[in-house]
């Protein structure tokens, strides 16, 4: 069991020093080939990129207005903790938007890294200007409070075709998003990063003009 | 019934202090629940917006060239008002391209405020340096003379899943395009103005850090 | 048979005075109408262009690493001459990521214009940085090796729902992607020449106010 | 507000004397356009009808299972009365498969008139056996509990695009689904038995030849 | 050119002795690969077969009910001629449901064989009592008036995604729906019935028990 | 590891005694939760049932047809060993059709016990006729030849969305398909044994006339 500091080193190494697309390398090697979420959840904005812990939150699309249709939303976006990721699955919904500017400043006022959400957005260009990272599928200016309640949080979900369950990495930037489970975090971190040095010796090759067979004779990634 | 001039100010009220999102959410207040068109449709530049009076037209594809292709597609354009925003059904065709630049110009030559399409433009870098507003669901360099012809203009149609009539006035920015009927307008508009002050007291408590739990319950707004 | 000089010729006057809207026209009028991709393939950068003749690849999706994954992956890359602009048919995949960073980088070192596939892209942010022409459905980390496979390549394949034979000329901007058949380059570039000169016209009647009918009627395009 | 052995006599009079498509064109007479649920949902075997008063339930897709998968099912189902039809929102699921035998007996021993889904079926040659009529999106062999958990009933929903509030009537055959207002099922029923007649007399006369055109002046339905 | 009764001669001959698979295989050799309709086009029921001279009609979705909705739906009925098969584009409308059993009756009052739609169909029961062929997407028991109208008929349509010009030949059967173009009619036949022996004799061959492999090196058809 | 005559006689107990729902079931408690293939793969008729091991073939789609199509698509045929089915991934081509009475002709022979496709069939009436179980997701006329081709077999696949290695169990009724991962098949056969004598018990205590809250309550199956 890796201890809460040594996690927020790793986190800070991913942060600062990999990317999306080595990291689904280094999982690919151990087998877990199933942990890149869904193209259509996107960046809002493209500079943006997330490292964090998810926090999950379980959205269901409804049709008659709960009495209190924001008790479960509060709650949700109240138990945030520094370093966490909102992770929502709202079922892929196109009915609903869940997320918005007031839910990423409240989100942010308890230290979240950021929202990824397998459903729409409101409020984007605020959220842009906030420079709060979200990741969504799209936008809509609707309100959820008719549409969609917070039935749970804090449990295994799935977002984007990939199961996250409470306190797994999840990273994004623009190629997508890929779900670290938290066991394997310290071997994924580290190896990535090796990988990353391979990488770069690769590419100096090829920008020599040799044939990428030689190229991949000699280090063998691609 | 509200007068013209009283419409124009109400319109002006939306352009310069509304966004989409509010409005939506007074809409919901009144139980209008449908008035978001579909997220596909999208600003072909992040940074447009347009408000106006519905203009329609309805689309249908073909797969003969007919006689006169264009024939009803300049007339509906040439019958384009001031500040009337083009709203055109294509029921969604992903094989023709009804808009672009030509169109564009030649709608902004008789004061159109912007056009909301559920299909195609083309000729899209040279409609965003003209700085008029199109909303469409994506791009395709074809014509649309031998793929689609336009039926009728005028008429009642359905764009991006909500119901548009003629002199419905269309918002659009960059969550999306809320259609509001023109018998709520004043309503609309007066308590929408009133809600972004809600949101403003709200944001502002949340930056303070407090929880959301204690905002909503202050505010009422979310 | 035209000889290659006078192709490039042609393919300089497309990169430098022509657009796909204005040769998609020019096509339709010789009965070829089918000659635009889906318009969900689109360039990784709203600023990128390209024109090249065919280099075609084939890869299918596999649910178990082959012995050698990247075998004609590499060998299809190595093959790339100067010009050519690869054209990937993955069978729209949303499983697999076939093209990045290392693969835009060897292309270009043997001459390669760019590349259109009809599935995603990795390293895109590097390929932006690049500034080498990719056009793509979307985007995800993940590596090809257990996911896909190069089947073939130097054959007719189907990408963005057009035939395309090796050799033919694909040209792509912000408005999509068109493919011209290499047997009627000569004339299409040059009757598209022709009526960018007649669009103008149009253009600049309209900007002085004229209706679309008096227009149209002058000079017969739309 | 009519009484329910009113309503009984309605119902039986559809059951006996009246066809979807007739109804369907009655509640368009009145102005009631979206009244038909997607083609989507379908009788499980060619010969089921299905008539009443719907019993609402609503399902959500869920990714962990609950203590208590089975609670809010159960007392759903044992709140059948005799002659409602349930009614099953699950947001059209295709993870989950929330109907089956079991719960097909239970409501028809509580006299269930037959089960609406948008979603999936299963044990459905028993179903099929036992005669009840279900009218579903598909077949799946899985249990809900990890998948899916009811979140509430005797709500309103939307079952195949239609809203569908507890007590107004469904009525299925092999054409598809409409659902009746309660407020206007009396005219309903009454005009749509009048419109049998005229269909009957327009269809002697085409079986004795005469044009479409001379019909349709006579008698006025198609 | 074949004349009229050459042509009655070689339908009758696909109507009794030829199935759709062996048409298209013949279409195949011929360079025609694209003859085929999507697969959701389906016989209303199982056993029904449709051969005929393709009588076509385009519809379009509307969004308000026009002054004389059934104008050139009737017109396009009453010009119906004997041996030809209704083939209708409704761009693949989940809207509406422009045929029915009225309209199959005034069909084959006038000779018609069958009809083949891109799209829904009503009173199906009765259609299938009647025992005149239909294939369509599905089922749903509304009317077209307030839905679509037909733009015209008699014109080049898309059908299941296949190019069909009036007098093209269509043939239905449980596999799905082939389209002869006229003028290659007499090859197609002629050569399908001859790959009707063959597979006869690979067929024995296989239930003898001889490998695939030397059943096909013997008579070279699969 | 369990020795084929065990295994045969577990097959022989699915195919008399089980169902695919309860064997689902049972899969679930063993934490096994995605092994039910989408519910578009339907038998061709719906009394077919089949249990097999998995004899798994890939095929994947092409735009040229090959100088030996049929290599080793043949080669997988007359690699059927008996009780085997075969299960073939196209990744869901909609150009393609694998599958038909030739080859259903040519497995039987060699004592295959019917075939899962995630893609189309052809001569359908034909295997219906044989009796030979063929599940798949719709029917189309065309050959494989110039659209297709086998690429690999005996490897593992995903079908229906669901992983299938060679020798696995797969398990198809009305309900659906489910695989079973061949190290779990003793425990899930006896298993499921049971839970059709529980089931059994519920039902006759439903029929009985008592609340689903009891029964659940005595016997805890649903």
């Amino acid at each position: 069991m890796t201890d809460d500091a040594t996690i927020d080193t790793l986190l800070e190494t991913m942060r600062t020093k990999l990317y999306t697309a080595v990291v689904s390398d280094v999982l690919d090697r151990h087998g877990y080939l199933e942990q890149s979420m869904d193209a259509r959840i996107r960046p809002v904005d493209p500079e943006m990129r997330v490292v964090g812990r998810a926090h999950t939150v379980l959205s269901a699309d409804i049709y008659q207005r709960p009495e209190n249709p924001y008790e479960l939303e509060i709650a949700a976006i109240d138990a945030v903790t520094p370093g966490s990721c909102v992770v929502a699955c709202t079922n892929e919904s196109t009915r609903t938007c869940y997320w918005g500017e007031l839910l990423s400043t409240a989100s942010r006022a308890r230290g979240g890294a950021g929202t990824i959400i397998d459903g729409y957005t409101r409020d984007t260009k605020k959220i842009i200007e906030m420079g709060y990272p979200v990741f969504s599928t799209g936008f809509k200016p609707v309100d959820s409070s008719s549409r969609s309640v917070v039935v749970d949080f804090g449990c295994t979900i799935e977002c984007g075709g990939v199961t996250v369950r409470p306190g797994d990495v999840v990273f994004g930037d623009f190629d997508g998003i890929v779900v670290v489970p938290i066991e394997i975090l310290p071997e994924v971190v580290a190896e990535a990063a090796e990988k990353v040095e391979s990488e770069n010796a690769t590419r100096d090759m090829l920008l020599e003009g040799h044939l990428l067979r030689d190229v991949y004779d000699k280090y063998g990634v691609l």
